[in-house]
C-alpha cells in the first residue's frame, strides 16, 4: 500500500497510521524523496483504505498487489520522465540514444566520439571510467581524473554523461562529474550501494543483473526509489543462458513486459545483449519496435584497437547507419 | 565440402571422386534433392578443389567451414524461397504471416478463421490437429478427419495449411492434406521423423527445441535437406531460460545470427515465444524489426474458450491490429 | 484420484464409476497394465469417495493431488521393483549397476565388455545401437543385426540387455533381444514413442530430457504407466544450463526430489551428467550418496579408440576401481 | 607465469624480471600475501624460464596454463590448508562442518545453537549479522551489536564464527569478531569488496555467484589472492537454472572440478543448494561423496519460527542425524 502525503506532513501523522496499521501487522516505511513523502504499508491483511483516507495530509492512497510497490505502475497515473538539464529527457516519448566507448581511453578519444555524437543530434555519452573485470590483471579504467577530463569536454560540447559506479566510495567524488549514475550487471543486487545512491539527486539507470529476473530488477530499483531518489531508468542488457551462439540472450520478452509492470523508462542494451558487431543493430531495432524508451549502445572510432569490447562495437559508419534507421521506425511507431 | 553436381550425373563420376577424397579420410555423402545433385565431403585435411574442379559433371565446389553444409548461407548465392503454389511464397522478401488457432476445433472454428484471414489478406492458416501433449490425460487433437475437413474449407478458399506432424507414421496419411508440414519444438531432434521429411517434396518448417541451441536447429535442417527436400523453414519460438516472467524466452539474437548463418527463411512464433496475450504484438514487431521473413501467431475468435493456449492467443480484434503494424513496419524496412 | 479395480472387473462397474463422476467434470481414463486395472479420474471439485467406495469391484481409491497420477509414491505401498528375470532387479534395495560403452562396436567390443562384467558381478550391460546423432553425417550404430550378435552373445553370458530405441517401427523387432527399453533424452517427449512403449510389457528406462523439469520427466512416465506398463525405471543424465565447464549438469537435486514424488527407481548416469571421465566417479558416488537406485556408466576397453563418447568413458580399470568404492559405500547407506 | 620469490627479495630483483619480460609484452604484477612474495607474469608469447632462473632471490618458476594463477592448482605442491587457530582447520583432510542459523536473532538463538555445535563436536558456527534482501522492505539483520553479542559466546563456548561481509566499510568493525568473512552469492564479483578482503589476514570464504562460472568464481578467488590474502575456501551453493522443483540446482560436477583445478578447499552449501529442508541431508551426503572438503548448512532450534529460510533450515533432531550420516560416511571415503 503507498500513501501519498502532502508536502510539509508532521510526525504526527505517520503516527496516526502507523495506529491504525500495526493491529493489522502491517510495517510502514516513511519514504521521502525528491519529488514527495510517501507511507509504504507492507501486510498481508485485507484493509479498507476508507479508515485512514480521511486524515489531513493524505493525498492518496493505492493498493498495490506488486511485491514491489513505488516502482510498480499501478499508482502512478503518467510514466516517469527523467530529466538531465538543458531540454534533454528521457521517457517523455522521444525514444532516446546514448552511445560511445565501452572505455574512456583519453582525450583523442573522447573529442572523437563527441564529434560523432554532435554530428548525429544525441546528446548523452557513455563511456567506463571504472570497469568491472573478471581478471584482477586487466585494465580496470582511467579512473576519478578520467571522468574530469570527460567532464570537461562534453560540458563544452553539451553532451550529457552516463557512467558506472561500482562502489559507495566513490559516489561523492564523482558526484560533479556524472549526469546519469550507472549500476552494472554485476551490482544489481550490490545493496549498499543502491541505499547509497537513493540518498543522491541524480538519475540513476540499473542494469539488469547477468541472470537477474524482472522481478529482481524492480526490487533494485525500488530500493533506490524507498531510499529517497525517483529518478530512475531500467536497462535490458541480455540474460545467460545455455545459447552460446552470442554473448549474452538479449530478453526482448523484457521490454514491454516491464513497460506494463512499472512506470520507469526502459533502456535498450543491444551491444552487450548481443555481442557481435553484426548485429548489434538488428537488436536496437527490435528493441525499439517492441516498446523501449531509448537504446545505449558502444561505438568507437577504431573498434578493433579499443581497450575493451572490441567484438561488439561499432565503428562510426555503422553507429550513424544504425541512428538514421532507428529514426526512421521512430516515425512509423 | 560441398561439390554441386549437373543433372543426369552418373556413377562414375561420384566413384572418381570418392577415390580422390577417401585416401585424406574424407566421408562422401550423395544427395539428391528435388532440385538438384550434391556430394557432400566430410573430413578435416586441407584439400586443393582444383584436383577434382576440372571432371565433367560438376557445376562447382564449396569449401564450407561450418559443420552443417547444405544449409549453410556460405555456399549459395542467393536465398532460398520457398513456393507453396498459388503465387504464395515465403522468404522472397515480403513478410509473411500465418496465423490461426493453437488446436483445429471443427467446422465453425475453421469458417470464423479463414473468414478473418481473408479480410486482412493472409492465406496461410495455422493449427494443429495432432498435439503433443505432457499429460496422457489432456485432449491430444481432432486428428486425420479434422485434417480432411480443415483442407477442404482451406482449398474452397485458397488457404495454406501448416500444420504439426508428430511422427513418422502419419506423413502419408497427412501428405494430401498439407501445404506446410511443422516439426515441433520437442521433435526437433526426432531424427528419424526428419530422415523420413526428408523424403517428402513439401515443404517442412522447423521449430526450434524447447532448449535447442542455434547450431542444433541448423543440423536438424541438414537432416532433412542432405535427405532430398531442400524446402525447409526455420523457426524461433523462444528458449527455455530461468526467467519464469514469461512462458519462453523469444531469443531475439537468433533472428539476425541465423539470417547470417543460412539461406534459409526466419519465421518467429512470438505466441510462444512469449506466451502472453498482451504482449504478442510487441513480439511479433522486434522479429520483423531485427529482420524475421516472417510470423506465425496464435488468433482465435474467442480465446477464452478456445481448446489450448488462451492464455497467448490472439482474439480477431487485437490479431487486426497486429497485422496493420507489421504491414505499416514492412514498409519502413 | 487413482481407482484400483479388483481382477475381472466388468464394464458396466466403469459405467457406474462414470455416471458418478461425470456430473462433476471428471474425466474417467480406464487404465489395465500387466499387473492391474485402473480407473483415472481427472478433476477440479472435492468429491467424496464414499459415494463410489462400497461398489463391488473397487478394490481402492487413492486421491492423488499431483497432477501425473499413477506414478506419484501418494497411492502406493510400497517402490515399485522392476524384475528382469534370474533373479535380477532393479529397485529392491541393492544398488544396481549397468555398464558398457557408447556404442556396440561388434563382436570383440561386446566380449571384452561382457568379461569385464562378468568379473565384477555386474549383470546389466548397456550399448547403443541406435544411435542419436545431430549431424546426419554421423555413425548411427549397427543396428538391429548388431543387437542380435550382442544377443545372442549376452544371453551365453546371462548379461541382460539395456539399449535405447528410438523409434516406434524399431520397437518390434527389437523386442526379442532387449531387456530394458531406454527412452533417450532426445525423445522424452516422443509421446508416439512413449504410447506405444505402454503397449509392451519389458521394462522401460526413461531418461529426463536435455532440459526437461523434472514433472515433466514423471508426466513420461505416466504416458507409459497408462498405456498399460508399469515396468519403469527414470534416469537423472544431468541437465543443459549455462556452465560450459562440464558436458551438463548433472541435477544431485532430482534423486531424492523424485525418491519423494515416485515409487519408481531411479537410476543416475554420471558419464552424460558431467562428461568428463576423470571426474564419472565422483558423481557415481554422490549419486549413490544423495540415495540413487543405481547407476549407468560407459566403459570400454580402449576409450580413446572408442566410436562415440570417448571424453567420459571409463577405461576398465577405472571402472572397477568405481564398481569397489560404489560397493564400499553401500554398506554404509 | 609464478615466479616464487624468497623472503626479503628486493626491488632490483623485480626490475630485472620485469627488463626480461616487457620485451615479450608480458604485464608484471608483484603480490605480496602473508605467506610469501610472487611475481604474476601474463602474456602470450612463449617464454624460456631459464632467462630468469638464475637470478639470485628467484626460489621457483611455475608456467601456468589457465587464465587465473595463483589460485590454480598446477603450481602448488600440497592443497591449502586454512587454519583457525586452537587446533581448528579446514582442508587437512577431515570433513570440516560448520552450522547454524540463516540470521543471527538473539541470545537465545545463539545460546541454543552453540549447546547443539558443541553436542556434536562442531566447532565453527555460521549466522547472517547483515543480510542481503531482495526487497528493501524485509529484516536486514541485527548488524554488528549483534555480532559482538555473538563473538562473545562463541569465544567462551571455543567455537569459531564465519559470518558474511557485505559492503567494505564494515570489514573494519567487524575484524575483530570474526574468524571467517564469508561473501555471498549477489557479491562474488563485487570487485571492490575483493580488493578490500585481499589486504586482510584473515579467512575468507567466497560462495559462487548465483549464475556464476566455476571459472569465474576462481578469477574472483584470484583477486583475494593476488590481493595479498592467501587464507581462501571456496563454496557451492547451486546456481539457477529453469528446473522449478528446487530452489537452486546444486551443482554437484563442480565439486570434482574445483578439487582439480585449484589447491583451496572446497565447501558446500546444501541448503541453498536445494533449498528443501526434507533433502538437505541427501545433498549434503552427495557431496562429501564427491569430495568436498566440508559443508555448511543452516540449522535452527524451531525452523518454523526462524527469522528467514525456514523453508531450507533443519531443526536439531534431523541436524544431528545428519552430522552422524557425514561421520559414518567420512570413513569410507
Amino acid at each position: 500500500m503507498i500513501i501519498q502525503l502532502e508536502n510539509g506532513t508532521d510526525e504526527r501523522l505517520i503516527q496516526k497510521v502507523e495506529e491504525k496499521l500495526s493491529p493489522l501487522k502491517y510495517e510502514v516505511t516513511h519514504v521521502k524523496t525528491q519529488f514527495g513523502d510517501y507511507l509504504i504499508g507492507m501486510g498481508k491483511k485485507q484493509f479498507d483504505i476508507r479508515g485512514i483516507g480521511h486524515l489531513e495530509g493524505i493525498k492518496d492512497i493505492h493498493i498495490v498487489s506488486d511485491d514491489y510497490q513505488l516502482v510498480s505502475s499501478k499508482w502512478k497515473v503518467s510514466n516517469t520522465v527523467v530529466h538531465l538539464g538543458d531540454d534533454v529527457a528521457i521517457g517523455c516519448g522521444n525514444f532516446s540514444m546514448m552511445a560511445g566507448p565501452c572505455s574512456i581511453e583519453g582525450e583523442e578519444n573522447i573529442m572523437d566520439t563527441i564529434n560523432f555524437l554532435k554530428a548525429n543530434n544525441i546528446n548523452i555519452m557513455r563511456g567506463g571510467v571504472y570497469k568491472p573485470r573478471s581478471s584482477p590483471y586487466s585494465f580496470r579504467g582511467l579512473g576519478i581524473e578520467g571522468l574530469k577530463l570527460w567532464h570537461k569536454m562534453a560540458k563544452e560540447n553539451e553532451i550529457k554523461i552516463i557512467t558506472e559506479v561500482m562502489q559507495v566510495s566513490q559516489i561523492e567524488a564523482m558526484y560533479d562529474y556524472v549526469d546519469i549514475f550507472q549500476v552494472g550487471a554485476r551490482n544489481t543486487q550490490n545493496f549498499n550501494l543502491l541505499d547509497e545512491l537513493g540518498k543522491q539527486d541524480k538519475p540513476v539507470m540499473i542494469k539488469r543483473g547477468i541472470s537477474g529476473t524482472i522481478n529482481e530488477l524492480l526490487h533494485s530499483a525500488e530500493y533506490i526509489f524507498s531510499g529517497g531518489n525517483e529518478r530512475l531508468l531500467l536497462c535490458e542488457r541480455g540474460i545467460r543462458t545455455y545459447e552460446e551462439a552470442s554473448r549474452n540472450t538479449f530478453d526482448i520478452n523484457a521490454i514491454p513486459i516491464l513497460k506494463q509492470k512499472t512506470h520507469l523508462p526502459i533502456i535498450a542494451d543491444p551491444s552487450h545483449g548481443i555481442g557481435i558487431r553484426d548485429h548489434v543493430d538488428a537488436i536496437a531495432m527490435a528493441a525499439a519496435a517492441a516498446g523501449a524508451d531509448g537504446v545505449i549502445f558502444e561505438t568507437h572510432c577504431r573498434p578493433e584497437e579499443a581497450f575493451s569490447d572490441r567484438q561488439q562495437t561499432l565503428d562510426f559508419a555503422e553507429a550513424g547507419r544504425l541512428i538514421n534507421k532507428l529514426n526512421r521506425l521512430k516515425e512509423v511507431i
